[in-house]
């Protein structure tokens, strides 16, 4: 017979899966009856726990690694990580597992990082942001001995790790078609780090419209940051083939072009649209307020807590999620094109 | 001969402090040679480590903990939080020390999981946030077997903890002063959470400003969210007794109050003034930009990781640190009061 999952325990002894995962645990939230119920029924089925930690009879590492090889300062004004991290944290929360976070600065110490976690146990599973063109992660992280959940995606066929993404093309192209049927045809991405992933996903986007809508548009990569992003959208604006439309990969970015226009006294939307990529607190308080596409990131790092607790109780397990595309939400900063 | 420190074995080995540190944790960043000077000096002068873990033979565990009770959700839209994390963060990384970040649901599981903590030695330390009036945690925090730094005070003498406080009382003078100099007289002060010490700091200045200055003015305290800053603008901006000057204890609460001015046609600052006690990117990117009391958030949170070290390192000190006071930058949301 094969090894018993906790769904099968679950099913035998009529609970659900969380009541199995926290009797197997040894925490709080299910009763001592069921708890009782839970163990004979786990037993009978010759269920053992899969972790070298419980294996060897020490305590499971109750915390999951997030190590990330971003300049620390970035991450403060990206309302972005601020949001998805306290998602995370709420969703691991739920089990009382904390998050372990490291920055370090550069990919390699990150792998580095990743196999010393490994091999000291000091974390139940990794959680993985940032995947980049030909990102030597997955293939490490596939090898160690604690699951790894990578936030982005589809992965390549080659690479089997577990992972949780979002549909950036289909996004991108809701905010091309609306700005298309606004009549604008001249339209600037100003984009992220070209070595992301999501990143190409939404410049090849635009780039598969550029004859279905009769398009004259290019992306521009940048840093995220919200100086590139004002000097960029400087120059857009004083050149002689001024974009009627500016898309921001960020919703820093997006401000802080609004910013520019402002100071240099070109109306939004009268003269150009903004739209911003990400929404947040930011793009609902400026004047005009942004048009954005929006979707909840504190949800979405709920759910990616959720997940890796999933796969830390089923390390066999390989969760393959997709999160809901971003929608449109049309504020003050998007308008028809004018007539020249 | 008292234990020596990691200071006296530097002035003896004619070395840094931190060169002595990353010798005795054996980290790189010393060679190999100036190791071994290090280390004979330290074992002439009968040095050994403070920490259990390390008497134990094991190693020291390579993180530092935050464990916070507040809610999520406030932490994703606050960028003070993001920009202190990535600071600490930063401080910590000198070391390749991770944080581990643990949300709770109360005061009283906080405490819990400090004891659980430090009694399975997964932290090498604690970093503590928001302390409140009749904070039980300084007590509890006294008698763990790990150091701990309070971020705030200065504390009581009673509590002997380690603290890095930032002067609130001046701060909010020096902003009280500067709308008394511009002739406001109705000052309101949308004040955070009145159960942390540095509310009630805050809401004593305004408080002892009020004869000197011939003051009519009030602190009303809020949960510190965006909603709150919003609903309470809009209640005294369409008061009879309107305020001419309305100070903010945090920026998300200033812009969602300059946001609700605008909706309601109030000019800003024609009619009324608003200062923000916090300074982020938000201050700077809304029209009009806010007047600030400004600090450095980033630089603050790597003090905080440095000392947190220094006391992984030496145990037995007692750190007391004041950050600078943070100064008013004026911007466009401030001028004098227009005569009725």
């Amino acid at each position: 017979m094969a090894r018993p999952t906790i769904a099968d325990i679950a099913a035998r002894a009529g609970v659900s899966k969380g009541a199995v995962s926290f009797a197997l645990n040894g925490r709080p939230g299910v009763s001592e009856q069921t708890r009782a119920r839970i163990l004979a029924v786990a037993d009978e089925m010759h269920w053992r726990p899969h972790s070298a930690a419980r294996a060897l009879g020490r305590a499971a590492p109750d915390a999951v690694g997030l190590v990330l090889s971003r300049p620390a300062q970035t991450l403060g004004v990206e309302p972005f990580f601020g949001e998805l991290l306290s998602g995370l944290q709420a969703g691991l929360s739920t089990r009382g597992t904390a998050l372990q976070l490291l920055i370090v600065d550069s990919l390699e110490a990150e792998i580095e990082v990743y196999r010393d976690w490994a091999a000291q146990q000091r974390v139940a599973g990794f959680v993985v942001l940032d995947l980049t063109v030909d990102d030597p992660r997955p293939a490490v992280l596939g090898e160690l001995s604690v699951p790894s959940l990578v936030l982005g995606g589809p992965l390549e066929p080659s690479e089997t790790l577990s992972y949780a993404w979002i549909d950036d093309a289909e996004a991108m192209l809701s905010a091309i078609d609306y700005l298309a049927a606004l009549g604008h045809h001249d339209i600037v991405h100003v984009a992220g780090l070209e070595q992301f992933r999501h990143t190409q996903r939404r410049i090849a986007a635009l780039e598969s419209s550029r004859e279905r809508l009769d398009l004259r548009c290019r992306s521009i990569p940048t840093d995220f940051s919200d100086t590139e992003g004002a000097a960029i959208t400087r120059r857009l604006l004083a050149s002689r083939e001024r974009p009627t439309a500016i898309v921001y990969d960020s919703d820093v970015m997006a401000v802080a072009g609004l910013g520019v226009a402002l100071e240099m006294g070109v109306d939004v939307p009268g003269e150009v649209s903004i739209v911003s990529f990400d929404d947040s607190l930011l793009t609902r308080l400026t004047h005009p307020a942004l048009t954005a596409l929006s979707r909840d990131t504190q949800a979405w790092g709920r759910e990616i807590g959720e997940l890796i607790l999933r796969l830390v109780d089923e390390p066999g397990e390989r969760v393959v999620h997709q999160h809901p595309t971003p929608t449109l939400v049309v504020r003050e900063s998007t308008a028809r094109v004018r007539r020249s």
